[in-house]
């Protein structure tokens, strides 16, 4: 087999490229995978998902606190890749409810691997958790770490706070979790005083701090995420005998065209600015830039038509398979699966890709520019490995597709 | 029992009104069902089902030609419902995948109370629809109506049309079907000749015009609606032996208060206006129209809390169960399952309603106004009906729910 060249496409890598003119990832060629499927597939590189892993662990190496990394399982919770992870080594799983618990514990991951971060979490959500002696529990409220306490005396816990400083994609504004305006997302400054009383009252020890930044950020938010790390300290400093801070995720990924990948080195150098005294050591949570780009969503072209002047490429999966598209405005970048000749009838056109779901928000890439693709192709959407099958629905009855973990 | 008086809430109905201090759907208490399921459950109300399905009837009558009314099952598959309104006498369902096919049989809808109204329909959807002859087909592209024509040649069938205009909320103006920009839906007037050629080169018969002008519209509309019917009249010119012209749903409820209902009498006066004179029977495919005010989604609140001075109340349940406030910026009305005492410390307050799912934008309600509510309290979202449970992911596990129809 051959590698195509000219290598020109800003996304392909070692283990995502055209073997003999078909998209391979990992070795296998996504166009057999879809088709011999029937149906909408997923497909995850656990190669890909090992380098992700690699690189952060390296670099997270050259900070003076020992560290953890926890896998956000929210990103992806497909069995396999979640057994892939825990084999690679990831140190545990961050969590956000109850039978994401179980889910860790089905795959592997033992009580002690398992950090919980849940928000509006409720009594029976509780009563699981109490079940769990060994799960580290963060508390985002007053009024859960009151009902934790009551349930769980003497207990060794962490406190989820708000620091009011934020970071996020470029694309979309809306995805900070903590800013300017007030979220439901952790203590903020002015109660966490009452907080820590109300733990005092219960007998719960607080040893962790969690933060939450926001998500999918780049260089170009470093010195933003400066800023959160800053807007922490006097939390910390409140708080000298902490065993771990938790930065939580958001680092983010390269996903469109001239996006540069996130310089890990600047970004854990902002961290030893700012945190490199702190005695505690640092936990981080990262969903998306463990397996956003191990996944590549593949669909069967099936319509391809002009419409009032402009071309459209209908697929058979729409925006309740991958809602990043529609949802979060976040693009999911479309390339053919079959290698462009390079005939005319093949030269690239502006088109729109949507899907087969009665909605006129269905549009999975509105600006896309592919070559003169033909029905019974195949599309492979790029980044489709974090918040795509995790969130997909059943709507219009159109939810079925399958995964696959390539190794 | 008795109700509560003075009646100054703009939402309630006879079959939704609060009995002894509790919130009652069609004689249910709301609180009650949701206690006992333990988990965040959606309620339907067959009675208003039948409500607004009589409405319908009573004024469709006014028109000149026969009419059917197909209910829109993508707003609402829960299959009581479907088998209530089946019973109530709907003329049959519009579908728009496969399986939606299969669950209107399941039900008892012959296959000739079924119309199928897809879009990127794939060769895989044709097969099941080849195996369904009574099934009735709108094509919506060229492409469908070529593969269809190879697999069923001789069949009755319709196609999509695309008016170029359009209409739709005033909360969103994403949501329109048909308008000014280029849209994967239907036929345009420019290829028209052109589908005509292909159905008749494959010997299908086209004796159906169907066209969806958007969705949610109310008075305010109506022109606008005007102007889509106007748009259809060229194609209608062209069908001289049209058997129907099927309009599509998209008839809009009341969802915040100072929302008249839609005005039946003055849109079927639109309709007779423009169409008086169409020989044609009329269909119409109303989804929302139909199931929206029937339902309501009944949430535990288990947080209550002051964050960086904002009042949060939190929920056991998040935008995964019913994602039209944050994908679709459609607000779901909050209401207290326990009517208000009137103590000052039940005075309503400004608060952001917030669900358990760990996203900034998991937000159910972002300025609502809510008496002072502890934590055990429920709360009653209004107008849950469509496209909630039907479009609801199992996002951070936090899916489950339960439904119930109340007879």
């Amino acid at each position: 087999m051959s590698r195509c060249e000219p290598d020109t496409n800003w996304w392909e890598r070692e283990d995502l490229t055209y073997l003999d003119g078909r998209l391979h990832l990992s070795g296998q060629c996504l166009e057999h995978l879809a088709r011999s499927a029937g149906e909408p597939v997923f497909v995850y590189s656990a190669r890909r998902a090992a380098s992700n892993l690699g690189r952060l662990r390296e670099c997270l190496g050259g900070l003076p606190q020992s560290t953890k990394v926890l896998y956000a399982m929210k990103a992806n919770r497909f069995l396999p890749l979640l057994s892939e992870l825990r084999r690679l080594g990831v140190d545990g799983v961050d969590v956000c409810s109850p039978d994401e618990v179980l889910r860790a514990r089905q795959v592997g991951f033992r009580e002690d691997q398992i950090s919980f971060t849940g928000t509006s979490v409720s009594d029976a959500d509780l009563e699981v958790l109490a079940r769990h002696p060994g799960v580290w529990i963060n508390c985002d409220s007053l009024s859960s770490l009151r009902r934790l306490g009551q349930r769980c005396p003497g207990r060794k816990i962490g406190l989820r706070i708000n620091p009011r400083a934020g970071v996020g994609y470029r694309q979309n504004d809306q995805l900070r979790y903590s800013g300017e305006l007030p979220t439901k997302f952790g203590i903020y400054r002015d109660r966490f005083e009452e907080a820590l009383e109300v733990a005092a009252r219960h007998d719960l020890q607080i040893a962790g701090l969690h933060l939450h930044a926001g998500c999918g950020y780049l260089d170009d938010q470093l010195e933003n995420y400066r800023k959160v790390l800053i807007a922490t300290l006097p939390f910390l400093e409140r708080m000298p005998n902490l065993e771990h801070l938790n930065l939580g995720g958001g680092l983010g990924i390269p996903l469109v065209q001239g996006d540069a990948p996130l310089d890990l080195a600047a970004w854990t150098g902002v961290v030893a600015d700012v945190l490199g005294g702190l005695q505690a050591s640092i936990w981080i949570e990262p969903g998306d830039y463990l397996v956003k780009d191990t996944g590549i969503l593949v669909l069967e072209v099936n319509t391809v038509e002009e419409k009032d002047g402009c071309r459209f490429i209908g697929v058979n999966g729409g925006f309740n398979l991958h809602i990043e598209p529609a949802f979060y405005r976040l693009p999911l970048h479309p390339v053919p699966c079959r290698f462009p000749t390079g005939s005319p009838s093949e030269a690239p056109v502006p088109a729109q890709v949507v899907g087969n779901i009665n909605e006129a928000l269905d549009i999975l890439h509105g600006h896309a520019i592919l070559p003169g693709l033909r029905e019974g192709d195949y599309l492979a959407f790029l980044n489709a490995g974090g918040y795509g099958s995790s969130m997909s629905s059943n709507h219009c009855m159109r939810g079925r597709f399958n995964e696959y973990l390539v190794v």
